[in-house]
């Protein structure tokens, strides 16, 4: 086993920002967010933001329909401009088709791709292709935009502000778990749900189609809710560690007001389902913090997605996990890291 | 062998420009030139593309020192907002690294990426990485800038109009094939140039450190020379011939005064010298039209890069090759295909 580049995707990031500005001029937000921010025009700024999907990385030919690979490749990179409070309004593909692809595979991308897109009014408007001998992989860009000085980062969480969470945690891991588990093999692969943010109470739907909350994002920033925000990618413990260290401070959390995948509950066992909703990625919900004066302003839902109050920020590092009988334990980051993990 | 998913790029630009949009709202131009181009603000508009740089098939491991790899994968992109007329100012840089990769060849090639970077303006904001078993790809994204209407599109060429070329073709393919030649097997592969663009008399230098033409193109947009442009990427018959498309119109060009690699002429016959100046790609020269009453504006030379005027538009279709003696012949396009060709 030859050596890896490197260790982590934190050590990556810490290495590359040491070699490039943070913020300069127009550039208001660079290397270790979400997305990138700039300044353009008056009363604008630009929002920047690029994710890889890669055959036997992010996904299996195997296992996921081409409609999902391309509804998901692109809702990675519209839950980011979520992430950040934004409106998503255009869209690059780059995409490195292996050479074993069939027309009909490309089609059914594009289809899951577009249709997204066209939900969340985004126009695709160039990128780049190269038919390779390795796998199929993706790059899709999404430029989006918030009013200026709206945009969130992870970098505002400050002692004493409350932790949210939008809609259900380790939905999606559950659904990639049933569908490993081929529960549903020989059933008809469901097609994308065409009603917006709040439908899919199906894991399986869930994991292959999920939506990003781009109108929440949207609406936390035009209010001022929120101090920090992330989005729930890598799983929860990993992005709320990222929060916390971008914010230099940590968290409390009451496990049981995290919203697991509970009305499947019976499909798992109990401590299969903390743990997806701790660990499991691909949710792309919203978390979120509020400071203490702003959480009453909080809704309980918006559009149909809840909004559950699951801790709160202290100023001691690292994430403690409380339990309903009030013993707390450290909460390590278990979720996704781009240098340890593969989908295969 | 499986049946290819698409002929060729063209037809793959062609189906997927079908289902979205081309100009609309903002959008000012979509899929299909060499570059997005978005309405910001006041005055300004936002460039954007992307290139895909894939191991094996834009380059190998085993000829290509990774400082250059880096190097070029930025340079096309950056060649890509040249050839809209626009000054690069931001990039993000998403990398699917190999599982072998030393932890050298990613400083080395983000070395090689971050010093051109540097000396174009541009900054590094974000971006995506991923570990795969496959071979190594990075996809760069570039954000540059026009004032408002003056982006030099692929379709504003007329016929009359002049053909004007910058700098020497085929320099970057006979570099290529010095490399393979392994004529520099032993020696030490040079460091890339630090003088700005025009250096480069050495053609395996102007193949692994080629000079974007960032200033010419910004010169020739701020000044209203040029009806139409594109950058040589792919090779002067295939660019030609993508630039006629997009303005329906043909063209005549007259072989003796296409600028070829002339001072290496000694190191392979005449006849290939010749068809590396016609079909050689990667040397991100610009390539541009001018109508006749503004061809005494442009110079004979830009801050050290040739220009010259190589033939004119035709309304006739197709591109027809004028040899010295009078005789003319078609010129089929033969340069790189993204969906026919790969490097090893």
């Amino acid at each position: 086993m030859p050596k890896k580049a490197f260790e982590s995707e934190f050590e990556f990031v810490r290495w590359l920002r040491r070699m490039v500005p943070d913020r300069q001029g127009r550039l208001k937000l660079g290397i270790g967010d979400d997305a990138a921010v700039i300044a353009v025009g008056r009363g604008h700024e630009l929002i920047l933001t690029t994710d890889l999907s890669i055959e036997g990385v992010h996904f299996s030919r195997r296992l996921d329909p081409p409609r999902s690979v391309g509804h998901r490749a692109l809702a990675r990179s519209l839950s980011d401009v979520a992430a950040m409070g934004g409106t998503p309004r255009f869209a690059l593909v780059s995409l490195a088709i292996s050479r074993q692809t069939p027309r009909r595979w490309v089609e059914e991308f594009y289809a899951g791709l577009l249709g997204l897109a066209k939900r969340f009014g985004v126009t695709l408007i160039g990128g780049d292709t190269a038919v390779v001998g390795g796998p199929t992989g993706v790059d899709v860009i999404v430029a989006g935009e918030t009013p200026a000085g709206r945009a969130l980062l992870r970098s505002g969480a400050r002692p004493g502000d409350y932790i949210f969470v939008s809609g259900r945690l380790g939905l999606s891991a559950l659904g990639l778990h049933l569908l490993k588990q081929r529960r549903h093999a020989g059933r008809k692969i469901p097609p994308p749900p065409t009603r917006p943010a709040g439908f899919g109470d199906d894991a399986v739907l869930a994991h292959l189609y999920p939506q990003p909350r781009c109108a929440l994002g949207a609406f936390l920033a035009r209010r001022r809710l929120a101090s920090a925000m992330i989005d729930v990618s890598d799983g929860l413990s990993t992005d709320l560690a990222n929060l916390c260290a971008a914010s230099g401070v940590g968290a409390l959390l009451r496990e049981e007001e995290i919203p697991g995948p509970f009305r499947d509950q019976g499909v798992i066992p109990q401590g299969d389902a903390r743990n997806l909703a701790l660990h499991g990625g691909e949710d792309y919900e919203l978390l979120f913090t509020v400071p203490p004066q702003k959480a009453r302003h909080v809704p309980r839902q918006h559009l149909g997605v809840r909004l559950h109050c699951i801790g709160a920020i202290q100023r001691s590092e690292g994430v403690l996990l409380m339990r309903a009988d009030g013993t707390k334990q450290a909460l390590q980051p278990e979720g996704w890291d781009h240098f340890r993990n593969r989908r295969d």
